[in-house]
């Protein structure tokens, strides 16, 4: 594992994401891989200027939890929502959307995934840079 | 809401905790009052220096995650564990346990609390001053 940190940081940055899910460079340090009951996992994810993930859905929701930096949520077909340090994103299961960076700033968000039988996450397209410096 | 932040913090303080499950004076932010399945709630709790809560269990177990500070978690029978920005506590359903912040610094974590029929938390005694000073 990385163990690179920045001054402010709470968390190690982790391993990096897979490039299949990100444009640019994202960092995944996996914090609870599931509670006890198995209805969860949770993770810290530290997105580079610039990157953002996947276009993407959760079968049962996720909670983004913004420690550090700013960047951008969005729900297709809806305004983009720029998100910064102290805000809380309640992504409701089968939404589709994605969340990254801001093209010269970090995002740092601890992201409480929903786990279900049919998996956490289903992955769609990239968020093309048409896209992504519309919401700038 | 009182909205009192350090400098460095990520969230509002929210408002003071009960008396009667903490001994001095801690805040709490509920960040989600229930994720979209009723599993758990998401909180932001933040202990003055020599506050801790009252010895307690979940029915279904609580992860903290330590923002800022340095405090204790204690398991009942166990040595004190010193907990400081960046560490995970998972905490295990029926355990008896506390946390709260050091003698001399505050203490900020995170808290996912799992939600059973039978709520979320049992408050026990408090912690007398001797159990509290035993573990500095």
């Amino acid at each position: 594992m990385h163990t690179e940190t920045n001054e402010n940081s709470i968390f190690p940055k982790g391993e990096k994401t897979s490039p299949a899910y990100f444009t640019g460079t994202a960092w995944l340090n996996v914090l609870v891989p599931q509670d006890e009951r198995g209805n969860y996992t949770i993770g810290n994810v530290f997105f580079e200027p610039g990157c953002r993930n996947n276009w993407h859905t959760h079968p049962a929701g996720q909670i983004l939890i913004i420690t550090d930096g700013k960047g951008f949520y969005q729900e297709k077909g809806k305004e983009a929502r720029p998100i910064a340090k102290g805000d809380v994103v309640v992504i409701p299961s089968g939404v589709e959307h994605w969340h990254g960076a801001t093209k010269n700033t970090s995002l740092t968000h601890i992201a409480i995934t929903n786990i279900t039988e049919k998996g956490a996450v289903d992955w769609l397209k990239p968020v093309t840079d048409e896209e992504y410096n519309s919401v700038h």
